[in-house]
């Protein structure tokens, strides 16, 4: 049996995961185990600027790459602490992602001297338990004789749950030896299949309530459909049945928006008029991988009684009040289409409202958010990545179509500012590996200076994501909150076009900067073919006025002026 | 008895611990509150760029305004775990930090909604969790009948033991109300008194110690004393009884670095040798704060045996092998003082090495290491607060004379690199309310790009600080570490001229950018009026060789390659 560096064992998880980037910052406790990451043939490192950034770039990575991992390298202390936001975000919106943290030798922990990055009073493990919170699981290497098995039992938790994991690596063990006999077993990377007896239950109960409601079903897909992988077993069923289908936000683009069965977004009373009245007057609704929050919800104003639900989940299935643990869809679905496939004639009777963009004529050139989204939406293309901020972009997106096999990344739930930045540029280098077309970011000018230096390692990388940057003045999802005309919600303007000729296109042969002060001015550009192709790494600052919002955010401000009480 | 709000309690306590500005980035969570912020009359509310930044700018001011605390405003989750790092740091390094947390509502508390910034699992205690890791105490706000106790709690140790606390203050609870009695009285600032028998015990063993030594002491002083509040008592001691006195890394300018009885840096093995023998030689250590880090101690080469040694500490005294728990030096230094002044006579026959600044003369035009801290430190000016980031400067620096009333920043423990960039615009502001004279920074390429866009901020709040930029080509502290040609120490060579103009002196009237080449360009600059006199931010970016260190970096790089073993 052949003995290998530990450090190179949980190399080859990685690229069997296919892995192909690697983000993070060096540190004196991670540099031996970055010469073989810099030495491996497949695997890229991808320095970033800071460690926050680079967990967000993983993040963006992990979710478009289906199936594959996001890995994040820090040192002790300081590196890792400062990526636990990122961390939490991606355990909050179930991204897969690993973080290996250097850590000191073993003899170091064992003797715990007061080493740089420690807190000085001796504990070794704050960092491990401050982790533990935000991670699936943990593999806290302590001997060569378990690291092979640990790491391995981690990456499965993390590919199978779709949950980030931590693992420590300690200088010493990343050179130390261990048997590479486990590497001929691939990785378990499938939860374990359903009860048979339990699913063929569920699964006549589900034909039963169908038939109940005479075939008046309406389905919505939502995030866990997409972090969960049963995209394709949804659509099959989607296609087979003819079943009207809608998304929630956080499932948006998990179903082709161009489809002809697909009605649009529901979310509660925010949704558009029609959809919520189609949604919410179907008989029956068959509801894939739903996560009710806030924001996905329209504010937990979803108008369907749980007497007309079945929720499919990943491991677990509610057929009204009635709860199925242990039966996920990902192995249901496909049954359960075969059931339900001789009711299409009937179900294409249900009529879908269609959805699409509509370009309002206004009088004036003010590029207006009602204006902006739905001329976007024309300049899309397919197989696009499509990323949009917290703020009016993450709102304003919601209401129009993306083009067909179109990816569409948002934080709706985590909803931490800065996100987008360090994931766009993990999505560019993704969208290289699996053949997509553009990476196209929209980001608010509030929210790009939390993570603005990462637009450095996009042009370090080659990438040429096309940048939309709102300068509407500040932070204005907030002044739809709270504080119209606080200072606070002021930020420094910043001179937006000048940015990339400094954080690294030194000669200007990398990027273009464009500012578009109006509508003709924007119009001029999406139609500028040049422009259009994305050849270099493009950053347009976008000129909208300080107090406008799209529809859905306008709705949204009201139903949680109501929850966040304030006695002014 | 009157009432007011529990969010102006708190700032009317904090206004009462000399807070004068509030760092962080606002949030919905956070956003009532802050309407108190901005209009309370004497507490000035920073906008960050982000949460990372903000806290480090909380510490920098911390650490500046002596007495006082730095107080950092966050949103749940997403705001907080941003700023773990800088939390972290400030425990470590014992800085007084105050993190104020908006979090939801109480009635959300209690039946956990799936809000936007939680974990999507219910768990609303995961933040707190967290926080215990890196803060000293907690108050987790819950009523209005305890909340005036609890903030009063955690302030007073805040202030006492000089480590951060956290504070989660829900939206409703911020606006709800509270009696104001308390205020009445102050809060407790000061630990407990030692107790008067063991006191005079100790204080007896000292005196009959350094009897026996005849009177050849020599005083280390290091980080508690400054972080203790224990310099003043420290410097009487040092005058009435002649000394020879040295500083710990950590403890530069603790005592002013012209005062005729100092001697320089003693950091063990790296210590220059003439200090290093002097040091060893003597018969008895006063050692007073010290914390014996790895940076801080050479790597642990103290070559003092503890038979030797006399430790005074925050809450304990060490006299050789005997310790005395809640023994304070700070009121012990005062009797312990009075015992010793007879002995000055003899004292001041000791000899102390001169610690001067010699500008080596070389035969290039070349900026180096060994050149250019020497030559920095004649451009020093009493009252100058100086700053160094972990990297070439923090070592550098060592080596070379502050002028007096200068305060000098570093963060030799915790080693967080960005952390000057943030903790420089919040001694600026403190430094203002110090009346203190310039703030100027060392960073390197490398850890500026962490933390960049904080410059912003400064040219917001028109801070005026000289900020010297190391382009030496990357991570040139890990180049001699380890991987001295390996990629992952290059980074992206910026326009670092060009910053200030994008990130906020859009007319070029807020600062001054430069770039030198060589000793004649610098020298030339240094000797400019206008330059010296800080009228605007400036930014100076040094060009400096990629594989060049000043002499304590390359002994201790080599120490510490023995410690972190690779087995390549
Ligand atoms: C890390 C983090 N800090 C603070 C917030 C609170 N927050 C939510 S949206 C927002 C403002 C966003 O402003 P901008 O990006 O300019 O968006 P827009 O003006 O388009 O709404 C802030 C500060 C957050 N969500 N995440
Ligand atoms: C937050 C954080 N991430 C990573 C490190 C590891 N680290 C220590 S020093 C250093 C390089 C600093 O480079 P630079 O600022 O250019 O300094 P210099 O070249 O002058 O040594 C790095 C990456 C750290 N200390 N803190
Ligand atoms: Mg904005
Ligand atoms: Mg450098």
């Amino acid at each position: 049996s052949e003995e290998i560096y530990i450090g190179s064992y949980l190399l080859a998880r990685l690229e069997e995961l296919g892995v192909t980037s690697m983000f993070g910052v060096p540190g004196d406790f991670n540099l031996g185990f970055l010469d073989l990451v810099e030495d491996h043939p497949t695997i890229d490192w991808v320095g970033n600027c800071n460690e926050l950034n680079a967990s967000y770039a993983a993040d963006g990575y992990a979710r478009v790459k289906q199936g594959s991992v996001g890995v994040l390298l820090t040192t002790f202390g300081v590196g890792e602490l400062s990526a636990m936001n990122g961390m939490a975000g991606a355990f909050s919106e179930m991204v897969p992602m690993v973080h290996i943290a250097g850590v000191p030798s073993l003899r170091q922990q064992a003797t715990k001297p007061m080493l740089h990055h420690t807190l000085g009073d001796g504990r070794f493990d704050a960092y491990i338990k401050a982790a533990e919170q935000f991670t699936y699981s943990q593999a806290i290497l302590t001997n060569t004789v378990s690291a092979g098995a640990e790491i391995d039992r981690v990456l499965s938790d993390c590919v199978i749950k779709g949950r980030p994991v931590y693992i420590t690596l300690p200088t010493d063990l990343a050179y130390a030896k261990t048997s590479s006999d486990r590497l001929k077993i691939p990785l378990p990377r499938h939860p374990s299949p359903n009860d048979a007896d339990v699913e063929s239950f569920v699964i006549d109960e589900i034909v039963k309530q169908v038939a109940e409601a005479d075939g008046d079903v309406v389905v919505i897909a939502d995030a866990c459909a997409i972090r969960h992988d049963a995209i394709d077993e949804l659509k099959d069923l989607l296609y087979k049945t003819g079943y009207p289908v809608y998304c929630a936000p956080m499932g948006k683009s998990a179903i082709d928006e161009t489809y002809e069965r697909y009605g649009g977004i529901y979310v509660g009373s925010i949704s558009r008029p029609e959809i919520k009245e189609k949604v919410e007057s179907a008989k029956l609704i068959l509801s894939i991988g739903s996560l009710k929050s806030d924001f996905n919800s329209g504010n937990f104003t979803y108008s369907i009684p749980t007497t007309r639900t079945i929720e499919l989940h990943s491991h677990w299935t509610n057929i009204k009040y009635a709860e199925f643990p242990n039966i996920g869809m990902k192995q249901l679905l496909p049954k359960l289409t075969a059931r339900l496939e001789g009711g299409k004639a009937k179900a294409l009777q249900l009529e879908v409202p269609r959805f699409d963009a509509h370009v309002p004529q206004e009088t004036d050139d003010i590029i207006s958010q009602a204006w902006f989204w739905p001329r976007m939406s024309k300049f899309f293309e397919p197989k696009d990545v499509i990323i949009a901020e917290t703020g009016t972009s993450s709102f304003g997106i919601l209401d129009v179509p993306l083009p067909k096999d179109s990816v569409f990344l948002s934080q709706i739930l985590w909803g931490s500012i800065g996100w987008t930045v360090g994931s766009t540029l993990g999505a560019a280098l993704a969208a290289k590996d699996c053949n997509l077309n553009r990476t196209i970011l929209f980001v608010g000018d509030g929210s790009l200076q939390l993570t603005v230096q990462e637009l450095s390692t996009m042009l370090r990388k080659g990438l040429k994501p096309i940048i939309f940057v709102l300068n509407n003045s500040g932070y204005t999802i907030e002044r739809f909150l709270h504080g119209k005309e606080r200072k606070y919600n002021d930020i420094v303007n910043w001179k937006w076009t000048g940015l990339l000729g400094v954080l690294g296109d030194l000669d200007g042969t990398l990027s273009k900067s464009y500012t578009v002060n109006n509508k003709s001015e924007l119009t001029e550009l999406l139609e500028n073919p040049k422009f259009v192709a994305a050849e270099v790494l493009q950053l347009v600052e976008v000129m909208m006025p300080k107090h406008d919002a799209p529809r859905a955010l306008q709705v949204q401000a009201e139903l949680s002026g109501k929850t966040n009480q304030y006695a002014l």
